[in-house]
């Protein structure tokens, strides 16, 4: 039996030297514009898949607001599994990008939205307060350096197939061009048990407690896109700030079961306003609070 | 392309025919003397993994009961990876078992404790008020059909490998006995996420909505075997109640770091007593309660 | 960061204390009646799921011994995800037995079939030349002890779920009770992958060149059950040759779409018998045979 | 229980109007530069992971062409998880691409090399026979897009954690280009059983059959990137060739234990020469040739 024998995986303490950014003690605390994550209050993200058009998406602005979502998410350039669908959204990008504009200026709430290619990142970093880099680009290193060189806030979304190592990894590149505005969030891996009889994905909360042990980067979930299922939405969302996150984010659609992507994941505003308000009773049972 | 080719799961909703004791609407409360399970209340399992000694587990017993506990979990008979040390434990477990019941008269607390073969099967039945059928026996069929046969209430592990599909068979096989008194406990599931530098196990929150969209059946959790380490029991325990879990197990031992097996997962009498009350915080946040 | 922080995994070079048996040097021959495990000869086995009839399995053992195959493959006792049909084909298994025995006394080929629970282990070892242990009963220890005292050949299915690390601890237990008559088989693994749109397991070939390192112990595979799927059956058992396996499996029935159990899987015997002759080519290539 | 609950899955035969390139029949068969892919004879890809140095490059061409390889693999960008050690390779990238351009005069062995980003996309497609998109791209879909649009031919590998499903729709990204040249590389995935002492990845070979069955598309497999350990190279590359894959692509490097870049993995040109050999007996066992 050789000693070299695989399997002997480096553990995260070992690995100090390879994200010594990710892992440093006192990091300065990421403020996008005043909203403080990793502290008492938890900002929560709210808004349609897409950026379908700008009635609905200066209607959800306005309407999330209020109940009080810090930020306003939806899609205009978005990376779909299938290219004829992805063709016809990404077409109309800027389009989108100018919607997202209208609904900050009628609400005053703060936008994350998708950048997905260099192609269009300058325009994505004029508009949005938070960079989202998707899962499928969360190893793309030359993207991620070019993101990190905007200075936005940048939220790295966890890959469904990949480790906290790997993830980290990731996040140190962004870290290394001294972008220090970086959130991440994770929105479900696959697993063998999601795709038989349950779900697409499995929303990993103990990457929560995980994460926390070696780093103090603040870490965001999506319950939405990790349950692919309404009704799954709101206990994972509760279970998200009982387990410490950072944020949630969730998919907010008026009309959900005519929504233009995944009609089977948003809930619409009267289930999100309840939803908030039970958030708002779990956080303060931990001692932080959403408003 | 043919149109049989793999991958076309069938749903649980196919499968109501397969499982309809599990899907059955209007189920009988589950009830261990008095203990409701499903209902506002959340039962609370703890205590050490192995049964140690006599003194250990009696003051155990007294311990929790103090706090709150409803059960004391303990093993007298344990199925563990390699022979060698399970032969010691195992040899032992009629002991064990006494220690058990002597523990469960100084207190009054409830026993919780598994049963690992039909050897011993009569002799655990005596003792415990909730036989445990542990992850790895839960597609042991004839087995489950023998431990049904005792009339006493069971909880069957969710192997670590198993989708929901599989686990609800194995249920289906409990009910079928006439045996209604049955509680489901997710423990954790192997991931590929979950062995590259975060744990061995992979604590499955969403199996919890999943359950309860097509099963009135109690479900617990053990964030404890999950995480297999104790920094991370805590956030895992909270998420649990948040998430809708119908009650928690949390393994508890005097001197964790030197406890008989697992050591890396335990937490002492002081973590549990804070954890108890912030999960008392939580349930209450959701209108439920611990006690 | 703690030093203990998990992650850090013990590789099998580690384990060398906790299975000694299995990676001691210089094994002793595994011979079933004439028939070696792990010399150039490859034993093939083949056969229905079910011992539907006596008919079937009669002319299947005549029909499979005249192409070549070392040992008749066949169900009395089966464990099923399901109890409904499990308790039609199980209430029947000492018929099956009996079957198993006239088709046996009929061609001359051995026999290897699956012992499910003690109630029958009795009846099981008197027919079978191999006693099967399927993967849901791979962590069954009490199980594993009883079968091993038996004294009879066992292959020991790794479990769905389950690391090399896990099924050797398994292994162990047998191997301790002095039963070296151990052949293991790979019957395909559950991964993320495999449920979308392939298929239900994945026939995990690496683990053969795995175990060779670390142990003596002959491994056989399974691709029927593992591809789930007829077309798939013949490249992986080609592959499973090439890839060092010490045998095949492979499910043959008359009439496989009207098969009792698992329809999509079996092949018939024209197929199979020039998939023998295949294999026997891909054999020879490797300086290995058939026959 | 809803009849929309999920875990439905979409059969691939569902989805022929999402990927109708993928799954057209009577597909043009891919030609570089007169080596076919998917006839009788089976393409060899070898090299080094990284163009470590011009003499390295130059006598690795020399003595692979000699051997009977057809394209030389070596990085001259690579994508690395941790940005110290990648920054240190990928800028001197350039110089890489001009040594294998020497090489290739030198040798007149075809080139295969990855291309990582848009930035130097040019220059990679002037050296490269075949462009490679690394599997951490594989749903990079503007990257895919733009290297379509190159006109080369181009294998794309698959991500670790990608369902077939997942992998079809990029390959449909780049048929829909007008870029017909796609060679895909099935290279190791990630599942539970990975990464608990056996190796970092699983070759995935089912995937071949899989693939057949819906499209006329080749594939390779990476036997190395898979295996991550020089000692299983051979069974999963003899195994790939009698599963029917369309290539094989091994690391090889003259000084193994020495190699800049994952020095488990690569197998000096004695053992490579030896594997030829037996790879191409195989091949002649299933009526293909290497050479």
């Amino acid at each position: 039996m050789d000693n070299k024998f695989p399997g002997k995986d480096i553990s995260l303490s070992d690995l100090k030297d390879k994200i010594p950014l990710v892992t440093k003690k006192g990091r300065k605390i990421v403020d996008v514009n005043g909203v403080i994550f990793g502290g008492e209050k938890i900002p929560i993200f709210a808004g349609p898949n897409m950026v379908e058009s700008q009635e609905l998406i200066i209607e959800a602005a306005i309407k999330l607001k209020k109940i009080g979502v810090d930020f306003l998410r939806g899609g205009a350039y978005k990376p779909l599994t299938f290219p004829y669908r992805s063709e016809k959204y990404n077409e109309t990008g800027s389009l989108g990008l100018n919607w997202l504009l209208d609904a900050k200026k009628a609400s005053g709430i703060q936008i994350i939205t998708e950048a997905m290619s260099e192609d269009h990142l300058e325009a994505v970093a004029e508009v949005a307060d938070i960079i989202q880099i998707g899962s499928r680009n969360m190893q793309n290193f030359p993207f991620l350096v070019k993101v990190a060189r905007t200075k936005k806030p940048i939220m790295l979304k966890r890959h469904y197939g990949s480790s906290l190592r790997d993830w980290m990894g990731a996040a140190e590149y962004i870290l290394l061009e001294g972008n220090d505005n970086l959130i991440l969030c994770e929105r479900g891996v696959s697993a063998p048990h999601t795709h038989r009889n349950t779900s697409r994905f499995l929303l990993d909360l103990q990457i929560i407690p995980a994460l926390k042990e070696i780093s103090e980067l603040p870490i965001v979930t999506d319950p939405s896109h990790a349950t692919f299922w309404r009704n799954w939405v709101e206990p994972m969302s509760l279970a998200s700030v009982a387990a410490g996150a950072d944020g949630v984010m969730v998919e907010v659609h008026p009309d959900p079961e005519n929504a233009a992507v995944d009609p089977l994941q948003p809930i619409d505003y009267n289930a999100f306003s309840r939803l908030f308000e039970k958030m708002s009773k779990v956080a303060k049972a931990i001692n932080r609070r959403l408003y």
